[in-house]
């Protein structure tokens, strides 16, 4: 079995673009209604079926834990009524997708976050993706100023009530940022790099994990610049009076958004094998085709399939087995279905 | 013959940090006169031959091109003048421990850059540090503000004038960051990296050796994320329509200061050894031994000397021939002492 823990919906219907273009015109009116972004089960369909989902049959991927376009979540844009209604909308979508595909899809969720704002105000879209909609993992944006990176670190207390209710649901976070509109950043080539970085970091330096200790957090794009690294952020850490940051593994986990094979063969050399998710960002930032290999770039289960540094016991873990003890409500579905299609 | 291309005068006489401290606190008067931080000729032998000549002679290094403390420029602090001042006065100091020992240190000059101060300002230290001082490279920080990336890139035109000094004295700059002011940001563990992937990915998205095709930016610490993600950057590069990221390589360099075997490993299998500098940012950020190898992590001759993806000829390119290339003035240095010694 193959899960991949990182795609977003990239090709949703245009309605909804369109939506979001006129919510963003009328900020500081009350702004278009929710309910109109009228998009059918068909169009759904057609939104993922010749897309996300023939992709997935190309590469072998049985499962995609799906959340919304990261780079729209945008929660630097109006004000937390702005992202509140946005990501109601799109996290009834992702939602949607996972009903018509339940085989193929699990969402992960957005949060309506906005600079300056209390993360404790996420809470109640936060329960209801979980509980109402069926979210296995929730998107965590460290920085909503989109790349003035005025939050506080991740291991501030202003976090603490998302992750008491992470706790609480069993469900793991995803730190992942989203549009920069800091012309210094490019978003997919800097920004979300720096962000991956920047937050590993932080959890070197504060101790979040004994306050949270079965807390976990997916740092996406291979972990930014950790990996590559390592031996910088375990020397940091010694010079810090921190543990070592392989310490941090049973908490903090890798996807392999990696695209070339010398970086998966770093990747899966350097982290356990416990600790690496399998994933492609697909459709994501890099959909062309390397003219080197004849294949696209996102296409990661090549790379992973490929690296000396996994067994086939390794392997299984970074393509299921660890999924499936990270995510436990994305095991728990897989279960129910299982027993449904016995039945 | 090993040239280390970056190392920091980290173990300056205390007088440099209390003078500081007192311009600091004067900020908005004349602040302390800047012939005061009297520091003697024995005083700089003693702060840097039982440290940096000492590490140096350990590790087989010939030569480093010694720049003033990276975290200390702190271009965020004051305005032009205090930034002038302060940079003087660690040009000089630099300056004098490479006068001392001309055959072991050739300088690195910072530049005295201010956030939101027309780069231009910098030209007139610029020039004294090449044309007086004997400067062979120069720091440039891509983010005055210290972690608030209020910066244009490194594209913008208002860094041209910098750049066509840099090309008049065939000098290279390298792009280094300084201390982070944003706590979201540790500065040696985020900004640092975060600094070395946005710079160049700035690079990739404009086109700025088309106007300056003889320059060379060095980009520190193992180019951040940028090779454990070269996939990435040659996906975006050709989504953007630009050319393949590796026709950059002629006039971007990576060092080396990469603090483990896996990291060097990857620099080296993935960018050509012609463009891959010697360092090991020494004494810097990193000073710990590594408890699993006995070894400083920031050896890093250890594991350049270890990789297997280089030749002997190519390993001789990185510890020597690249620099002479990519400094001539360090390399009309070294021809100087040398027929100077012959006579």
């Amino acid at each position: 079995m193959i899960i991949d823990c990182h795609g977003h919906f990239t090709t949703a219907p245009a309605q909804l673009a369109t939506w979001r273009a006129r919510q963003l015109a009328a900020v500081g009116t009350a702004g278009p209604d929710p309910a109109e972004p009228v998009i059918t089960d068909d169009e759904l369909r057609a939104a993922v079926e010749p897309h996300q989902l023939k992709l997935m049959d190309e590469r072998g991927t049985d499962l995609t834990v799906f959340s919304p376009r990261a780079s729209f979540m945008a929660h630097h844009l109006g004000d937390f009524a702005v992202s509140s209604a946005w990501s109601r909308i799109c996290n009834d979508l992702v939602h949607r997708v996972s009903t018509l595909h339940p085989d193929r899809f699990a969402m992960g969720a957005m949060l309506p976050q906005s600079p300056g704002v209390d993360p404790a105000t996420c809470l109640p879209e936060l329960r209801r993706a979980v509980e109402e909609l069926g979210a296995v993992s929730v998107n965590l944006n460290p920085d909503p100023s989109g790349g003035s990176w005025t939050a506080p670190p991740l291991t501030d207390r202003s976090w603490y009530p998302l992750y008491e209710a992470l706790v609480e649901y069993d469900v793991p976070a995803m730190v992942h940022v989203s549009t920069s509109c800091n012309p210094a950043f490019h978003t997919t080539g800097a920004h979300y790099l720096n962000a991956d970085t920047t937050a590993f970091m932080q959890l070197v330096q504060g101790d979040l994990f004994a306050d949270f200790p079965t807390l976990r957090l997916v740092i996406p794009h291979g972990g930014g610049a950790v990996p590559y690294h390592w031996g910088r952020f375990r020397g940091l850490a010694l010079a810090l009076g921190r543990p070592d940051p392989e310490t941090l593994l049973d908490n903090v986990l890798f996807d392999t958004c990696v695209y070339h094979q010398p970086g998966i063969d770093l990747l899966t050399r350097v982290i356990p094998s416990r600790s690496v998710l399998f994933a492609g960002e697909v459709i994501g930032a890099v959909r062309g085709v390397d003219p080197r290999t004849g294949h696209h770039f996102d296409d990661t289960r090549r790379y992973v399939d490929a690296t000396p540094h996994l067994t086939d016991a390794q392997r299984a873990e970074v393509y299921a087995g660890n999924a499936l003890r990270v995510f436990p409500r994305l095991a728990a579905r897989i279960a129910d279905r299982a027993a449904a299609s016995a039945r």
